[in-house]
């Protein structure tokens, strides 16, 4: 069960910043997503999700990419099923990036492609299932485990 | 500068979901979302972002399209350049999807192409500009005006 445990794992890990020296007074938490060292290092400005995904194969294991706020935009690959879960506290928003992936509910499925986004509502069950590898953008509240209240 | 106020359109109307009778007992505003109708539509139950942004040809007029607890996922067209604004509240993500977007900030420059996002923190002064339309997803807290402070 370790690797259903959710990582808050930063791909742009702050201490390559702090070699660079911090020039912004933002939290070092958001250092990554806004580099503010002028000309040094342009590209860490932005973030770009192929070349994010590119960074790690473990599947079933967020990694975060930025923060908006108190939430996390977080990039995940999955293969096979993950466990029936359910967050009662949030809402959990699936983005498809490549792949597909079905959202299992009780009742029904929701079958996803690239492109495509659904929102499993807060305190609804629901088992994620991918036939192949699909590669998939989630955003929830910081501090949301993958493993609902399991 | 109509125009360039937010809106808060929400693709699927609430008004066809009503006619069909909401099965849900979740609250209107989540029902584009999360259909709950069993077979009646089951392609409401997720969000096309190709189909979604095909629905409108507007620039500058974000259409929410999700939304994650207090949170908007907002679609937008772009071209040309907005005014300079700032979210004193909330931080603002971008995250293109076909075009170009630069995010013109005081002392640099952002640019971003398709699978590139950027957060743009709270009180930061910025102005998006794309030369060509570009189209964009928005995340943000429900109620922040694409305007900012103006």
């Amino acid at each position: 069960m370790a690797s259903y445990i959710r990582r808050h794992t930063v791909l742009c890990s702050p201490r390559r910043f702090e070699r660079r020296g911090p020039a912004s007074p933002l939290p070092r938490e958001r250092l990554f997503a806004v580099f503010s060292s002028k000309g040094e290092d342009p590209e860490m400005e932005k973030i770009n999700l192929t070349v994010a995904l590119a960074g790690f194969n473990e599947r079933w294991s967020p990694r975060t990419v930025a923060s908006v706020n108190d939430y996390e935009v977080k990039l995940v690959k999955v293969c096979g099923e993950f466990i029936w879960h359910r967050h009662e506290q949030t809402d959990e928003l699936f983005l498809v990036l490549q792949g597909e992936l079905t959202i299992r509910l009780r009742d029904r499925e929701i079958a996803l492609g690239p492109g495509e986004l659904c929102v499993v509502p807060r305190g609804v069950e629901h088992q994620p299932f991918a036939a192949e590898e699909a590669q998939v953008l989630l955003l929830e509240p910081r501090g949301t485990m993958n493993t609902g209240d399991r």
